[in-house]
């Protein structure tokens, strides 16, 4: 982290009045390195998916998390060290002093067992301590007056669930569709301790797939995955303290191991996703979710986990089935039905038992309450010896003679259903922090102690360097150009012409830059410049004339450096 | 807005709740169009300009808005209607009942204009009403126990100023550079009622570019736009209610109609950017800010100014002059200097007076006070008498014997300068919003009027469309093929085989794709397929694979349809 701080990747935010914990900047390099991440998330998710992204504001209505559960149920328990007066995450207080399952204990209890527990921060015994909520959501008011509260969105998906209105539109109302976000979410935690794994503003990248409720075993793709094997912890696994089972994506399904296709899809794509930003394979796992860790409306959940060396295994993706929970939700609070009718490939036949009233006798008999009886006769339940209905709250029976029974067949083309939602969510900044831990590394260059970021091509902020070995002789006229030239093709090229080369490869190194171009005075008779690989050291002479060429495949890891010696 | 809506650009957000004023979402087609528009700016900012991007959040601490004057004065003039108690901005008021000059006024003032004036909402006359200040910035608390205020950004630039010393040390100490960011702002406003152009949380795009106070006139690539040519409205001529003057930026520095070079660069800049995502010339102006407008910091600053049909002139970028108010703002606040050392080329011999106090007679003397008097004394103006110093609030004279006066040379090194800050700042939603009217056209096809948004092709949100003449034959696989390697060259292709083919081609007029490629029975045979141009309607022939490489460079420009034909 000190590397990250210096060379301008994470730095503290607002540092000079005193950094805020759960805040943080991206620094030059840290956003570029950031930016490269999301694009590659992009072209799984948008490209290779089709799902188009939206952008929904940050603040958003009460009545959003109202129906999404937010504001009664997105809290932590808190408590105050009546000695230090500093708020402290009541679970985390009774973690500290031993005590097991303090996650899923009630207030009283809490309260109970923290009395012998030590305060985090100043490390006196509490005693008697009250245990209350805290509510996560940043809170603030639109418009003057105090006229309407707004929050800052916990999570991107409200949006999309919020839209599907207008998204199943868009999507020509045929299932499945998909759309995706990337932006930023808030939790105000209670007391943020761990940098860039807990932080209070944070960036998600979120897809909502909404899927016929009935073809969640049927992902259209599925083929692309279904050999796709990888290590997976499932729940009973970890119940009984076992290892994870490498399983393909087909096996994991047809065990009942995951859920459905559609989360053993989205299992596979995360699993080289991660792959593709340079995440370790044997630094990821995937568990899936325990029975009283699932969230009441999901159905199975799978974390995508990342070992850090400071923080151990470390959730950044969860890939859930969300069932039609949040539709449902929406649906009931606004009085918006969420649903999609789905034509019948045929139209089916379907017996319907109508029942009609004679409403000559009715009206006559019943005069002002005909029309209620009328209504209440259609949903009655008549049988030989008429019908009950209850009208203004009394009920009258109606005898056989006054209403006909007809059983009819009656054709239906189709029905409304309620889409199940497939949520795979990805913790942007936690995997930029697993990227960069990963990647430092150090070894020896000359006989001394070299530090290098050991950077996947597609990921690392600068690209390719550009050296003139002396910035004399019109070395440094031909490097700019070709700087330039690589500049024009996308790639971010830096020209650098100062100091010993051997310096300005080092600089490089530590910003884990994956090729670097010399100009030397070779390249004035022969028309070729070198190319050095970070990893490995090795130089190669190539023409100036084919750089942009090589150092485009290079990035983009159709070549590879080896293949150029 | 309604084809807006309807086609998945930009809708009411959380509509199934009631949308609230002020906030809007990004559908799939505008969240596409407005990434692609951020990105040309990139292309202008961080990639021709090398000034990089940072991120940092969108909630900063209370002490960062206090020295950038928001706590104190970012705020808007309110007042409350008596009959309806709708708020209301003063000024929009009293502007509304004829009143002039009503946003220079003061409270008192504008409320004695108002008793007269009538409500925007309910439209009764206001009588007598207080007039009050609004702070603008949503406020919110950080952590729990209302443990420290905070507040949503009014701009992103306050953090590129923040984390100046950080970017200084990137840059490796040398001037000039620059820092970017793009990302969410939020200003509360008091009743937005402009749809996109006054939202409550918008999409900034800002450059920071720090720059020696004596070299703002030697911008390193001014030649690159010294003889763009673009009328300029300056504040004297709309003080003299005169025209545009059509200038070079070399003619405009030079006559003084813009302070620099700097900020000339920057106006020549923006006017190429607006053209490039589609503005057309004659509704863009560049105009000055009146010596009364201006605010107190800037030593000049023009606004681009986009012609609105809806709206008229809608300011949308402004390029200023920012001095060093607001690193001396942070400096002050914070206490820590934020300057940059400038070594000079050689090293200056300054003359230096330096007063060397005799202590052993002035310890005596004083005593307990000698020590005082003696740190006083090196910044005493001594005259032949003597000097005065003043210890504790007492003046002393120190008689002449008492001290040395000795006049020297030394050499200097360098000096510390606070840089001045010349800032583009882009409204990105005022951007997307201007694209998508000045896009929107209608004509005639076939008989039938034809709704076309003419975006150009660098913005255009989907690219290309690959329509199968039939979804037989072969000739949906053979289109499912093309679109398939489009996407795999990162560009944008919608496949469609539903309806009739003219239907689709209308669909994808009024969603602007610029391109449509057709696989018809002749495909089979030729191995061609149709290319149609959206905005002459016109088709030709291209092989299928030649297809990619041609449509790569129709979208990126570097070919153009007519070229084809």
């Amino acid at each position: 982290m000190e590397l990250a701080r210096r060379r301008g990747f994470i730095w503290p935010t607002s540092e000079c009045y005193g950094a805020v914990a759960g805040f943080i900047d991206y620094g030059p390099l840290g956003a570029m390195m950031k930016r490269r991440i999301e694009n590659i998330w992009r072209d799984f998710y948008v490209i290779q998916e089709g799902y188009y992204e939206i952008e929904c504001p940050t603040i958003a209505q009460e009545a959003v998390f109202i129906a999404s559960g937010h504001v009664a149920g997105f809290a932590d328990k808190m408590c105050q060290c009546p000695h230090c007066r500093e708020y402290l995450r009541a679970d985390h207080v009774a973690e500290g002093g031993g005590i097991r399952n303090a996650s899923t204990m009630k207030n009283e209890e809490l309260s109970a067992v923290l009395a012998s527990c030590k305060c985090l921060a100043c490390e006196e015994v509490l005693g008697t301590v009250e245990v209350f909520q805290f509510n996560l959501m940043f809170r603030t008011m639109i418009g003057p007056g105090s006229q309407r509260t707004g929050y800052l969105r916990p999570e991107t998906a409200q949006g999309m669930f919020v839209d599907f209105a207008r998204l199943l539109r868009f999507y020509r109302d045929k299932l499945p569709f998909g759309a995706v976000q990337i932006g930023k979410s808030y939790r105000n935690e209670i007391s943020p301790r761990q940098g860039m794994i807990r932080l209070r503003e944070f960036t998600q990248a979120e897809a909502e797939i909404f899927v016929h409720p009935d073809e969640k075993n049927r992902h259209p793709s599925f083929r692309r995955y279904a050999e796709y094997r990888m290590p997976l912890l499932t729940s009973d696994q970890q119940l009984a303290c076992g290892e994870a089972v490498s399983l393909s994506m087909r096996e994991a399904v047809d065990k009942g191991v995951i859920a459905n296709e559609y989360v053993a899809y989205y299992v596979a794509l995360t699993h080289e996703l991660m792959i593709a930003i340079g995440i370790k394979p044997e630094r990821l796992r995937f568990r899936q979710h325990l029975p009283d860790e699932l969230a009441h409306y999901a159905n199975d959940c799978w974390d995508a986990e990342i070992f850090s060396q400071r923080f151990g295994w470390v959730e950044t993706v969860g890939i859930a089935d969300r069932t039609d929970y949040d539709l449902n939700a929406h649906a009931k609070q606004s009085g918006i039905p969420m649903t999609v009718f789905i034509q019948y490939k045929e139209p089916r036949k379907v017996p319907r038992r109508r029942i009609i009233p004679n409403m000559g006798v009715l009206g006559k008999q019943y005069r002002d309450k005909a029309k209620a009886i009328f209504a209440a006769l259609a949903t009655a339940t008549p049988d030989s010896s008429g019908a009950d209905v209850i009208v203004d709250g009394e009920t009258i029976h109606i005898p056989p003679d006054l209403f006909e029974i007809r059983d009819e067949i009656v054709e239906v083309r189709g029905e409304e259903i309620v889409p199940h939602v497939i949520e795979p969510s990805y913790g942007i900044d936690r995997m930029c922090y697993a990227v960069l831990e990963q990647a430092y590394d150090e070894d020896e260059a000359d006989g001394e102690k070299r530090i290098v970021m050991r950077f996947s091509p597609k990921v690392a902020p600068v690209q390719v360097a550009v050296f003139p070995l002396m910035s004399r002789d019109g070395l440094d006229t031909i490097a700019q150009e070709i700087a330039g030239k690589l500049q024009k093709k996308g790639i971010l090229a830096e020209y650098d012409d100062s100091g010993a080369i051997g310096r300005r490869y080092r600089r490089q190194d530590e910003i884990g830059t994956p090729f670097a171009i010399t100009v030397d005075y070779e390249t004035k008779e022969t028309q070729t410049v070198t190319v050095r690989d970070r990893d490995s050291m090795k130089q190669v002479r190539v023409f100036v004339q084919k750089v942009p060429e090589i150092v485009g495949a290079l990035v983009e890891g159709s070549l590879r450096f080896a293949e150029l010696e």
